[in-house]
């Protein structure tokens, strides 16, 4: 008699943004007058550039001629666009990444999923609180995460890293040491960044320790402010103990595009392993590649007039985000986020809870954003609202949030 | 101090194609004059239908305007194509399976590779032999294969069918009972097929027993044979015991595309629990869906136009087969498959081991096939072939070892 993974049982309801999903497509039935403006999860709106489009249809071509068709990518990704980021992501950064220590996927919420299959299941993990539930959930499905504490609002196995108001939403190093480490920055979802200098103590704390990070870099082309890091290889010593997750989804708008890559460098060994030729190995088993069509535009991505687009994606994001942070401001609010990062995070008025809030903003102001607790006992009193909507919807959401 | 996945340095060597990728490579450096025929991995030549790329140009322009714009695609895949695969895949065969039964994937060796993550690490697992080494690889880097014996080339905790010309290359039903049985027809690697009776006696052994059985139908359109059944759900009482992997890679030339999908019946539970929930589950947290350009190419395949396309990328294939079959038979080899399948399975000669084969081919006749051993113990002895390469060169291939 075949038995399932209990492991799943233990996880909590059903994945955040799913019920978020439910509770509007409820709303929704109930009030079809009503139009909603979604600011809840991280999903852009901005169509894709032209660079990207042109790359498409030039290779969507390619694949129908005999003489230009190809079939399987190679297991790692295609070189075209390897060297492509390490040159533009790594070497113009001045950080040592070489493109066959590039591993090209379908995006960076799967790696950030499937990374922890390569260590055993006995590692301690530790995460910010809030946190993107991903790095928690796909832990607990591999029976790291200990049983579920309705009191606490947490697993007992997973090492829980405040980020609040308190410590400008920076977690502090753990007094227990965790074997894996999850840092997000520009974080999601407090919009959260932490300097160089900051980011470098995490390093050293975790070269002394033995210990991994796996560091998400998804919304790294959001940062504006001078010195705080784009890679976690800025940081001296990163190259033996960091794992890096990169997105395509928010820079350049690829979330119904899928792309995204890891870097894992050949330096990082653990009981003289190393974890590089691990995740070659899961990748060659149980992957086929990202399609070489997406790994074309991928590759516009980095062309000069792709580097063009994609910024003026990212500042017409930037921009919704500074009219939120001033509309919510002046309508006496306390908020963060915002400056280097596409969120913002604001504390629900005094007595309200997170779910709360979400059904006040929903009903009365026809308003989707993210309920801080969503991301974690600590997001609780928080909320979230994304900048990846237009600049007319977001005016107007601002404007209803101002006039409740 | 991180641990690693122990159980990844229990697989053998690396990755069947990766290290065939790597000989061919060597050899091509080394003799750069050399023209290579490749029919060995599984990879398809022509290149896509006009129905195909007509689909990507004009979901590209989609992408690229604001008002047709598509971010996140819904955790199982978009209906429209759900729907066509249940209508043309099922409704149309008389098998009882419905639009959300069905989980759209970026492929089948991902899913088949992912599927055994619901289960639990204690069950026990049989698989044919020879076999596609996903089944066995993902297995044991869960921690379900037990230990490598070199005596018998197979690990101690995986129940193995051998699948020889003695037995027609068909399973028999194991006498200690597995939990999950993976079965593949079409066959990959042998060819082989069975008749819906007898897959019927596995569906009622399943049943009878509570064990899973994961039904791998990626040459599902290659099947030419009345009576051979194109999907599991065909047998009475499948949808209590059988969960079903398709791909688009073999019949619309979609390896480089990347779709499949995995369907998994309301009906099927163990220990009270929904394994279409588990899966559900899983998707949701580790995966973001199949682009959406490539689930309209998808849809695509299941137009009046697509499907005669598609109908004439089987038919140019199994030309080659038959054109295989009929040579290598003249030539004096023992061969099998390629009736109802893209693979033709031989017997080495007396006295040639499968990699001693793969050599003697790539270096007197520059062919590149895929060595039986492979693909496990009871593949030894045995070469597999595939159907896959464009006419001029299987017709070349063949009369190159014909002149051997």
């Amino acid at each position: 008699m075949v038995r399932i993974n209990d492991n799943y049982l233990k996880l909590r309801g059903s994945y955040l943004f799913s019920t978020i999903a439910k509770k509007v497509n409820t709303f929704v039935k109930e009030n079809p007058d009503k139009e909603i403006i979604r600011l809840g999860i991280g999903d852009v709106t901005r169509p894709l550039t032209p660079s990207i489009t042109d790359a498409l249809h030039k290779t969507v071509d390619e694949m129908g001629k005999a003489e230009t068709f190809r079939g399987y990518a190679p297991d790692l990704g295609y070189e075209f666009l390897r060297n492509a980021v390490s040159e533009n992501d790594y070497k113009a950064r001045g950080c040592d990444i070489a493109p066959d220590e590039i591993f090209i996927s379908d995006g960076a919420k799967c790696d950030s999923g499937n990374i922890q299959e390569i260590f055993s299941v006995d590692n301690s993990i530790a995460v910010c609180d809030p946190v993107y539930p991903v790095y928690v959930d796909s832990n607990v499905m591999a029976g790291r995460g200990g049983e579920y504490n309705e009191i606490t609002e947490g697993y007992s196995d997973i090492i829980y890293m405040p980020c609040v108001i308190e410590n400008n939403f920076a977690p502090q190093l753990p007094a227990k040491v965790p074997d894996i480490i999850y840092l997000c920055f520009p974080n999601n979802p407090t919009g959260a960044v932490i300097s160089k200098d900051e980011l470098q103590k995490w390093v050293d704390y975790a070269n002394e320790n033995g210990s991994v990070i796996i560091f998400d870099a998804a919304y790294e082309a959001y940062i504006r402010t001078e010195g705080v890091p784009h890679s976690i290889y800025e940081c001296k010593g990163a190259r033996t103990c960091a794992i890096e997750l990169h997105s395509f989804s928010k820079n350049a708008g690829f979330t119904g595009v899928r792309l995204g890559y890891t870097v894992i460098p050949k330096d990082l060994e653990r009981g003289g392993v190393s974890l590089h030729r691990l995740w070659a190995r899961r990748h060659s088993t149980k992957y086929n590649g990202a399609p070489y069509i997406v790994q074309r535009a991928g590759e516009a991505v980095y062309s000069k007039k792709g580097k063009k687009e994609i910024k003026g994606l990212v500042d017409y994001y930037m921009n919704n985000a500074s009219y939120i942070l001033d509309g919510l401001r002046g309508a006496g609010y306390t908020v963060s986020g915002g400056v280097d990062a596409p969120y913002i995070w604001l504390k629900t008025p005094e007595g309200m809870s997170s779910w709360e809030f979400f059904d006040h903003l929903l009903i009365n102001a026809n308003v989707v954003g993210t309920p801080g607790s969503g991301f974690g006992a600590h997001g609780e009193g928080y909320f979230r609202l994304t900048a990846f909507g237009s600049h007319e919807n977001t005016k107007r959401a601002v404007d209803r949030i101002k006039a409740l």
